[in-house]
């Protein structure tokens, strides 16, 4: 499935969440992580994040889709990380 | 359509994007909006945000989504702006 992360991480801890998220997705923006992952990769994914943020404090959406059919992708401005060289 | 927006932009202008893109899309966690929105509006945001933003230096990225079908949010940690008040 197709995943974007978004992430809002005190200062204290944004080190090892990038970390974490980088083994797993695309660094696209400034805590902006997307990418192709199984379910499996996507649940290693957020244990490893909950064992490093404080969850009373920290702040992570994910947004899974099964397809990227129906989805389009626009650029304003500039484009951090050009993600088609991944694809 | 469904879209979520985020946006890296340099700190002298994101009062004003934030300002644009509450217009019209809901604040939910640091540089990250999502909601409901109309082609003619997302084509409004988009002219408005390129008029306040240094489009050389900054980034916005936008996911647009035909059907929310086939996709998923989950929220690791806290919720900053609980959504479903507004669906």
């Amino acid at each position: 499935m197709y995943t974007i992360l978004v992430y809002d991480v005190n200062e204290k801890r944004v080190a090892k969440a990038l970390k974490v998220c980088r083994k797993y997705l695309n660094w696209v923006q400034n805590s902006v992580f997307e990418g192709e992952i199984s379910e499996a990769k996507l649940k290693k994914l957020k244990f490893e994040l909950s064992q490093k943020l404080n969850l009373e404090e920290d702040s992570v959406i994910i947004y899974n889709f099964q397809s990227r059919l129906y989805s389009q992708r626009e650029i304003l401005g500039v484009e951090k990380n050009n993600l088609d060289r991944f694809i």
